[in-house]
C-alpha cells in the first residue's frame, strides 16, 4: 500500500494541503551516520520554490524546511526524519467564484467523486505544493547517495522542450541549466524561450514541457525483476508527479520507429571496462541498471489554470463557465525539473538499498 | 516489496523460466463466488501464444493452463488461485554459441552482474515467456471485473504503429483487431503492414511498435493519490513488460506541445450526465479515474534477437560478435497487445478493490 | 516494509525522539467525511500522559496534539492526517553518567550495534515516548470505528496483573477502570495494589504487568488468512509496544492445558442469533473474527530503569556498573493500557477496510 | 498486503487446499548462488508429515516436493522458487455428515461468513495442510542462513508442555528431540507422555501443547524498530500458524511477575566478548537481536476435531450436534514443531536481508 508513501526500503510519506498551516514529510529507512543538515535540503527547495522569476507563480513562499527528528549532532541516526515547511502565503483569498465549480484539467471533479468532500482552497491536497515535500525527501536521498557512491554520482534535469519549442540537446551544458530560469540546457534557445513564454503569459494561456533527466555514476545491478524493475519504478515515480502524462526511458516512444540494429546498444571492452556504443536503453536492460547513464524524460501538460473562459460544470450538476485567475505558472513543467531529479534520487537510493538486501 | 509480485489487494506472483519445466502464477485477493474456469483463461492465453502466424515466433507452445487451487465447484473461494502452464517446446537446443556471450539489447549482461549467475537457456527468467503468467492473471481480473461492472466493461488493445508505419486510428474497428495477425485496428493498413513485416523478417532484422489500450465502463473514483495514482500504477504496470520503453496516458508526450486551452478537457452536463468534450487526460485526473474511457499507449522496442552480426562482449570480458538465430518474433510488440490488456485489467481491479477499502 | 509505519489500508507512520523538539505521526487511509477534532485525540492522550499520579513518571508533558493536515472544516478529507506533539519537558539534563554505558534491559546496546550511533538523550527513538503517537493514531481509528459501527463498538483495557498481584476478573467494572490510577477493573484490589506499588517505588525497583483488552461490537468476517490473520496482526501490534514480551488471544498460553472438549467453543442459535457457549477463542477462529468479543492480553516486563546498581558494559567494551536515576514509572505496564487499546483500534479499522476491499 | 504472502525481502506465497490436487508455494527474494536441491527441503517436510507414528494423523501423504523454478544447475538464481506437493490421500470421503455443519473450534463458521462459500473438503484452505508449504519455504531459508552464517547457525524446537504434562527443560537434549515422536527434549518425560497421549486418543479427545524454539548463531542487529521489530514479526509469524493462541519472547508472560532486578539481563565483557548473565529478553532488546540465543515459545490449542459429541449450528441457522470422525492428530501441537522452526528461519533470513539493505 502506498497512498501517500513512496518507496520500499527508502521511503517517504508526505502530508499537507496547499492552504493548510504546513506541509511536510517523514523519510524512513535513511541509513545512519550520514551528515545531514537543513541546508542540504534547503538548496533543492530553493530551486523549486515559486516566485523566483516572472516565469513562475508569484506565490511568495520562503519554503524554509525544519528537521524535527532523525538527526542527532548533525548525523542521521537511522530513525525517521520528519521535515516540516510552514505555509506562509496561503492567507484568505476569495474562493467564492470557483469553490463550487470544477476546474477543467484539474482533479477537482475526481477528488470530489472519490471522497465526497472538497478542499477548494488552492486545490487542497491535489495542489503541486505537495511536491515541495518530494524535493525535501529527494535531497536526503541525494545526500546519502553522494556519501555512498562519491562525487561521480550526479542527477541533473533540464527542460528540453518548452511548448512547441525544442532545443538542441547536443548543446547540453550543465552550468547553463543552473543559470537560466527555464533549466534550459542550450544557451542558444533561451532568448526565444523567453519571448515565447512571455507571450503565453500575457495571453492568459499556458504551455507544456518535456524534461530530460540524466543520472550518472550509477552502479550496475540496481533493479529487481520482474515487478520492481528500475525502469518501471521510475515510470511510476515520474507519472506520480502532478500534470505528467508520459514517461520515456532512453529512446522511449521513439524506439518503436527503430530497427533492431539501430536500437540495441552494442558492447565493447575498452581499457578493461565495458563500454556501450550507444544508449538507447537509457542505462537499463531487463529492469536492471547496466552501469551506463540512466536517461529518462517525461512530459508535463500545460497548466490547467488559465485566464481564458472555459466550459465546465458545478457541484449541482449545472453547466457553467470558469476563468481561473490567480498566481499560476504559465508552464508548470519548468518547476518540475527539481521534482523529477528528487524522484530519481529516491528511486535510485531505494534500489541501492534493496540490491544490498537481495543479493549475496 | 514486489520482486515477482504485482498489485496490492488483487495481486499475482509469477514464477518460471523460459526453458524450465513449467511457468505459472498465484493470484491472490480474488473475490469469492465468481464463476471461473480454465476456459476463461485459455481464451486470452491463446491470443498471446506464439506460432499463430508467420509474423510471430515459431516456438510451439500449447500454453494449456491448469488451475490447481482457489476454485471449488466452478466458483472462486477467495483463496489463492494457483495456475500452471507446462513448457513443452523447450527441449535441448544448442546454446553453446551464445551461452558465454551477452546478447546486445537483452538483459543477459545485467542479470549476470546482479546475480552472478546466468540461466542461458532462452534467457531464463528474463524471457518474455513470463508474460503468459500475466495474461493468465489478467484473465482472472477481467472475469471479475465483468461480473462486478457488467457488460459495459471492456479493455481492448491494438497495434497503432508498426515500426515506421502508422495507421489511421480514426478507423479503429474492434472486429478488425480480432481478425488480423497484427491486432491492427485499421483495415486499410493491413496489406502494407504484411509486406513490411515480411521484408523485415526476411532481412533478419526486427522493428518496434506502439500499442494503444482503451478501457471503457470504468467507474469514476479509482486511484489513490498521491503515490497510488491510477496513471502511475498503469505506467508501472506497462513499463514492467519486457521491451517497453515509453508509456503515455491520454495525449501523453504530445501534451507538451499543446496549449492550456487545447489540452484541458471541458465538461458539460448532457442528459443529466457528465460529458467531457475531449479526452486528452486519458480518463484520469489527479491520478483518479473520471468516468471517461481510460486511454493509454506504450512503445515496445524492436526485438533484440536478430540475425545480423552484432558487436558484443563475453563473460571473460573479451570483445566478440554475435548473431542470434532461432525462433524470434520480428516484432515482439504484436504479442504485447494481450499482455498490455492483462496488465490494465489487473490494475483496474486492484484499484476497484482498494477504492472499496478506502472510502466511506 | 514497515520500519516506522503500521497498518495496511489504515496506516500510521510515527516519528520523533524522546528529547527532540517534537514527536508526531501521519495517519494515512482514513476514510473521508468523518467528524474529527483535536479534542477527540486529546482525550486519549491525556489517559496515557505521564505525571498524572505518583505511580507514573513525573515527567511533565502536556502532550497537546495539533492537527496539521487532513481535516477541513471539521471533517476528514481522505488525505493524510499529520499530528504533532511538542516535547516540553526535555530540557538539558545531565546524561554524562549514562551516555557511554548500556542500560541493562534497554535497547541502548542493540541500537548501537545496529546503527553505529546512539542518541543517549532519554533513549532517543527507543523511548516509550513514541507511544504517544500511537495513541493519537488510535484515537483517529476509534473515532472512525464509532462512526461506522455505532455505539455498540467499544475497546477497553485494564491491568489484570500488577507484578505478583492479580485481581478478580469476574469483578470487571468499566467505571472502576476509569477511576483508579492503575486501570484496575476490580475495586477490591486497588488498596493492596497501591501499597504494593508504593513499596516498589520506594525500593527503587519496578514490576511488570498483564493487560487485558476487550473489544465488543466487532463484525464477523474481519481478518485475512493466511498471513494477515486478525490474531497474527494483533500479536504483531501488541508485541511492537515497548517492553511487551508475551501476547495471548482468548485462552492464550492456557489453551495448552485444556482438552478439546474444554477448549472449543460450542455454538447455539438463540433468538435467531449465533451464540457461543464460551470464548476461549477470544473471538477469532482461523484468523477471522467470529462476532464474539475479541479478547487479548499482553505482558509488560518491569521497567528496566531502576535505582539499584546493576552490572553492565560501556561503549569501550569495559565492565562497569549503572544506577538509573530520573523520572521513571515503577510499572510501565500501567500506561500501556491506552496504548494497547489504540493498537487494537488501528488493527480493527485496518481489517475493516481490508474486508471491504477483499470481499464481494 | 500479505493475504497469502509472508515476509518482506525474503517472501513466500502459499496456495492450495487440503483436498485439492496439490499445494505449494513460491519463494521470492532468495539470494542467488546457493546450493539447493529437493532433498534439502524433503528432510524438513518428512519431519512434519502425518502418519509417522500412532500419535499423529493417519492421513498418508508422501509429501514429495518438486522444485519447478528458480534453481539452475543445482544453484539458486535469485528468481522465484516454485515448489509443488501433490495431494495423494485426499480421495473421496463422505463429507455428507459435516458439510452443512460448522465444526466448533474450527474456522468453518468464520470462513463461511467472510467468503459466503465453503470448501468443506477437510477444511479446504483453513486446513493445517497449508503448513507443509511453510516448512518447504523454511527449509530454503534455513539453507541460505547456513550458507551465510555458517554452522553455528541453528534453530531447534521442542514440545515442552503436552497438555497438562510439562517436562524439565534443564534436561534439554537435542539428540533426544530428534528421536522421540513428541519432539520432547527431556528423555525422562517420554514414557509418561506416551501413556497420556494414548489415553487421550482412545478417549476420542485431544490436548494442547507448548513449543519452545531456540535459535543460535544469530548476529546482533537484526530487527527494524518500531514496526518491523524482530519480536513483533516473530509473534506475527507464530500466531499465524493454525491453532496457535499465545506467543512468548524470552520470559514472556512470566516477565509480568518479575522485578526489574530479576528481569533485566546484566552484561559483562568476558574474553573481549559481550556476555549476558541471563536471557529473560529472549535475545531481543528494543526489537533488535542482541547476539544472544533467540528464545520464543507458543501455545497450540487442542485439536478441535474430536469424537465426542458437541453442540453446534448448521448453515441453515439450526441447532444441531456434531462428532468429527476421521484421521486427526490427538495433539496438533506436536507437528507444529517443524512449522515453528520454519517460520523462525524465514523471519530471521528476512531480517538478515533487511539489515543489509537498511544500514550503512
Amino acid at each position: 500500500m502506498s497512498f501517500n508513501t513512496f518507496g520500499k526500503l527508502f521511503r517517504f510519506t508526505t502530508w499537507g494541503e496547499s492552504h493548510g498551516p504546513a506541509i511536510g514529510c517523514v523519510v524512513d529507512g535513511c541509513p545512519p551516520n550520514i551528515n545531514l543538515s537543513e541546508k542540504d535540503i534547503q538548496i533543492d527547495l530553493d530551486r523549486r520554490k515559486p516566485g523566483k522569476s516572472k516565469f513562475t507563480s508569484q506565490r511568495k513562499e520562503s519554503d524554509k524546511v525544519k528537521i524535527l527528528s532523525g538527526v542527532f549532532q548533525g548525523k542521521t541516526t537511522g530513525t525517521p526524519i520528519s521535515m516540516i515547511i510552514q505555509n506562509v502565503d496561503s492567507k484568505s483569498r476569495d474562493y467564492e467564484s470557483i469553490k463550487n465549480k470544477f476546474r477543467p484539467g484539474h482533479a477537482d471533479y475526481t477528488y470530489f467523486l472519490k471522497y465526497g468532500i472538497r478542499d477548494f482552497r488552492g486545490g487542497g491536497r491535489q495542489s503541486a505544493r505537495e511536491t515541495a515535500s518530494r524535493v525535501a525527501a529527494g535531497a536526503v536521498a541525494k545526500t546519502v547517495l553522494k556519501k555512498i557512491i562519491g562525487n561521480k554520482f550526479k542527477v541533473i534535469g533540464a527542460v528540453v522542450q518548452l511548448g512547441i519549442l525544442g532545443c538542441d540537446v547536443k548543446n547540453w551544458n550543465e552550468k547553463e541549466i543552473r543559470k537560466n530560469p527555464f533549466f534550459c540546457p542550450d544557451k542558444k534557445s533561451i532568448k526565444l524561450w523567453e519571448k515565447y513564454l512571455m507571450s503565453i503569459r500575457k495571453a492568459g494561456s499556458s504551455c507544456g514541457a518535456i524534461i530530460e533527466l540524466r543520472a550518472s555514476g550509477i552502479p550496475a545491478g540496481l533493479g529487481s525483476p520482474i515487478y520492481s524493475k528500475l525502469d518501471a519504478d521510475i515510470a511510476n515515480a515520474l507519472m506520480s508527479i502532478n500534470a505528467v502524462k508520459g514517461v520515456n526511458i532512453g529512446a522511449g516512444m521513439t524506439s518503436a520507429f527503430l530497427s533492431g540494429e539501430e536500437n540495441s546498444d552494442e558492447m565493447r571492452i575498452v581499457k578493461k571496462k565495458t563500454k556501450f556504443k550507444s544508449n538507447n536503453a537509457g542505462g537499463i536492460l531487463g529492469g536492471i541498471s547496466s552501469g551506463q547513464d540512466i536517461i529518462t524524460s517525461f512530459a508535463v501538460k500545460p497548466t490547467s489554470s488559465i485566464l481564458n473562459l472555459r466550459e465546465t460544470i458545478n457541484k449541482k450538476g449545472k453547466n457553467t463557465k470558469i476563468s481561473v485567475r490567480g498566481r499560476h505558472d504559465p508552464c508548470v513543467g519548468i518547476r518540475a525539473v527539481p521534482i523529477g531529479e528528487a524522484m530519481i534520487c529516491c528511486v535510485l537510493l531505494d534500489h541501492y538499498l534493496m540490491n544490498r538486501g537481495q543479493c549475496s
